[in-house]
């Protein structure tokens, strides 16, 4: 027996060559904020194991967002094959854990609200007993040499360092089927990001079936019914992420971007001209017409009454002006208001009276850098996405100096790939590394992953995604000084095959295996 | 009812703004070598449709690799779900086609032997009679605006430019379920590939379970259960991949890239040394020992009765010398032999000596292009693989010059990924484009896509294969000018949606979308 044990350490060893070493923190990611180990370990069996809410508890079994969150947590420990019967009477082992009590402190349970950018997501864990605002811990699970499930005596003290933690994808370049967006809000909750940047539509395709003006999918879309997202199918979307703690957050971008909006909405588009005349193509959302304003505040209401969030993303990125240019209309308007040649101020003409539309909805709004670059007058809480490589940190610099509110995406976008592990370049990413003071860094409310759509569809998003991402999450989530590289490549190839064992294709980090493959193609 | 379909018209021409014009060859993947179309077009009907052995096939319904491919093709044709009963007493309309006629003309049919590299692979169709040799002429099926199965009287003459048109899958980086091996194959001959080439072990794992040695996948297995193929599993490969036309390659690759071989296999590797003692680690397979070769003798006889194919692929690339510079039973060796601090002649000794033995198996071999390189003296059947990207125009003509077949691979490195369309690079690539006589270009007998597995499993090979490899083998089969990249596009972007259609997960081209999105996630 001895001997069949030492075997099996040499064995081990000869194969640690090949991979990392295991990390002292096992698999947790991303890693808490403070963590301390013990070696008292128990087990924990599906028969007896019950998640039951704390005595104190300021939630109880009317918080469905606690109940469902008991099941997932259920599942993802014990599996939904090898469920057992609950069995009451059975005696527990000497050393066996068999209830998890959770115990909500917050005077506001939020369990039937929606996540906020100011949600409580701290979190305590002490030895047999669990205060959790949003269920933790599961990740401290593993299986023993006989495969028994047991969990060592922990004590954790978490909370997030930045508090938006967001994913962008894009459902216009390439439609992505609602089970391709659930599956990967699953993932985002299992890797602690908590917002969902949603950009629904784009210049190649107006999938999103608006109530008010469903000619907009109805032309704009791919295709009329296939291809679009019903209000059914958004509702589902944004409680399915809210029973995870993540936020929809919607961008509508405007005035570029906008080629399919105007398929289903005449006069909204810029008529091109070809010298003088039209050409047939179309420009920017057109700045100079009433209707372009009464089509917006139609349009920004129902979009503020469908997505409960309190902020909507409103674009402004990428505005083109040739086509404006050519424009003899938008010339004499230019001339009106003395704006010159200088497109730019027509652009800040655009976005200052659409600002003022979503105002009077009760939203705040997050814009891309440009609009900022280019002058436009923000409310103060204007959240501003800098999402321009190269120069970024001198954006940040600028943008928080002028007492904004800011998020970052330049260095993580991961559409752009290349060989190898790239996701070590995310990883290694500060994003308080600009010149700037404490006051100007606090406005740093965090940032975002994006994964633009040209070259994504359900085919190949989400093994694209996974573990990327997962490297942004905890460069989020953790202290400042979690960079050790290696610490991290070990505990991700583990993080990396739970996400497989629950059925997500996240791609490998490097030659290795996990317990379970993967089982689709 | 004109006012609608002009609608439509104008909105076809608005969307092809953003998609590429379609292809006067439709989704033809790969391009045949002769193709006439016609405008006239029949129906089929899933009731009445037939495929059926002509008259005078010298195969008939006791071909059960015929009966398999028609049964598939049926499936491609109408799917699965939609099949209806046929029903015999039906009476067809007057442009409907009721009949495929399958003639094989060739006196051996192949029915129940193994694909090799002199099978004949042309076909001929006709307007309703069509003469094929393996089936084809499904990807002229289309869907009318009404839904209704259509195909367009079209003569088609085809063959292959290259009889070796392969796949590299790495199944030693990290495990590949059969799952996915089996759906990669369908997918190979979705694509006209007709090779698969199975780097099946390498340094990270040995997952093939040997009768004769099964102490290799038991060791040197990720898993010696989970994660290996066992005798049935490799028979179901090779039996799966001769109903679809594909010669199964395997490649044992020696004597460097053999860490796993070592684990199962005492003294079968170099033991390299620190100094004047053994350091525990081990180099490439020893050359200097009589057992080495008594092994290799066994293993080899067992390969070449469990592969039937007529080659078998020895390796040879990559021998890092250290390890034997470091060993002093090694220096001894090599002054005994003469060949003073030559490393490379050890190389030689070895891998001539292993020639030898895989001769002896009436085997034919394939040797990565350093073996050449070294000067090994080889068979003047050996088959070199070219894959040292850069150089690799000047390696085909040296290798060639020296009246060596070859295979190349150096352009074809799809483990290498970028962003955006690298299948056009791939697409690119003219295999002839080196200094050589007519009859060296002859000796260029086709090529092979790799997709090695450091950064590949079950989670992502698919789509990162396909449509990558769709561009080599278009390359391989079609005439030397078909070069035109946007016809390319086209086709390609709808065959891509086809291998979607077929439940295969085909990444995108570029933004756009296909009618039947995939399911998967």
């Amino acid at each position: 027996m001895s001997t069949t044990l030492k075997f099996t350490a040499l064995l081990l060893a000869l194969k640690a060559e090949l991979v990392a070493q295991p990390s002292k923190y096992g698999s947790l990611w991303p890693l808490p904020q403070k963590v301390q180990l013990s070696e008292v370990s128990f087990k924990l069996t599906s028969s007896s194991f019950r998640i039951v809410d704390a005595k104190d508890s300021t939630a109880g079994p009317s918080c469905s967002l606690l109940q469902d969150a008991y099941r997932r947590y259920y599942e993802y420990m014990f599996g939904i094959a090898k469920r057992q019967q609950l069995n009451k009477g059975r005696r527990t082992g000497p050393s066996e854990l068999t209830e998890l009590q959770v115990w909500i402190t917050s005077p506001d349970s939020e369990c039937d609200s929606y996540p906020s950018l100011t949600s409580d997501e701290s979190c305590e864990s002490l030895p047999h007993s669990y205060h959790l605002h949003r269920v933790a811990g599961i990740q401290l699970v593993y299986e023993d040499e006989y495969g028994a499930k047991s969990i060592n005596s922990t004590t954790i003290s978490d909370f997030p360092r930045f508090a938006h933690r967001g994913i962008l994808l894009d459902s216009s370049r390439h439609f992505l089927p609602i089970k391709v967006i659930l599956a990967n809000l699953e993932t985002m909750a299992m890797n602690k990001i908590n917002v969902f940047h949603w950009h629904i539509v784009d210049d190649q395709s107006f999938p999103y079936l608006s109530r008010t003006f469903p000619q907009l999918s109805q032309q704009g879309a791919y295709h009329p019914y296939t291809h679009v997202y019903t209000p059914a199918d958004v509702k589902m979307v944004i409680e399915f992420a809210r029973l995870r703690g993540i936020r929809v957050i919607p961008e509508f971008d405007t005035p570029g971007h906008t080629q399919s909006w105007g398929k289903g909405q005449p006069d909204l588009l810029t008529p091109c001209y070809s010298g003088s005349k039209p050409s047939g193509t179309f420009g920017p959302v057109n700045p100079i017409l009433n209707t372009t304003y009464d089509f917006m505040s139609q349009f920004f209401k129902e979009i503020s009454a469908v997505f409960p969030d309190a902020y909507v993303h409103l674009g402004g990125d990428e505005v083109d002006f040739t086509c404006w240019k050519s424009n003899p209309d938008i010339q004499k308007f230019m001339d009106q208001q003395g704006f010159g040649q200088d497109y730019s101020k027509l652009e800040s003409f655009y976005i200052q009276k659409l600002l003022d539309i979503v105002t009077t909805t009760e939203k705040g709004y997050t814009i891309w850098q440009e609009v900022f670059d280019n002058g436009v007058k923000l409310k103060p809480d204007t959240v501003v996405h800098v999402w321009i490589g190269g120069g970024s940190n001198e954006e940040m610099g600028k943008v928080t100096a002028a007492g904004y509110t800011t998020i970052l995406s330049a260095p993580w976008y991961l559409d752009y790939i290349s060989y190898a592990q790239d996701w070590q370049k995310y990883y290694k990413v500060e994003p308080l590394n600009f010149n700037g003071t404490e006051a100007q860094k606090k406005l740093v409310i965090g940032g975002e992953a994006c994964l633009w759509g040209e070259y994504v569809d359900a085919t190949n998003l989400t093994p694209r995604l996974w573990p990327r991402a997962s490297a942004v999450a905890e460069r989020l989530w953790s202290a400042k000084d979690v960079t050790d590289i290696n610490d991290a490549f070990s505990r991700l190839s583990v993080h990396r095959c739970r996400m497989v064992d629950r059925g997500i294709p996240a791609e490998p980090l490097f030659s290795s295996y996990c317990p379970h493959e993967y089982k689709g193609i």
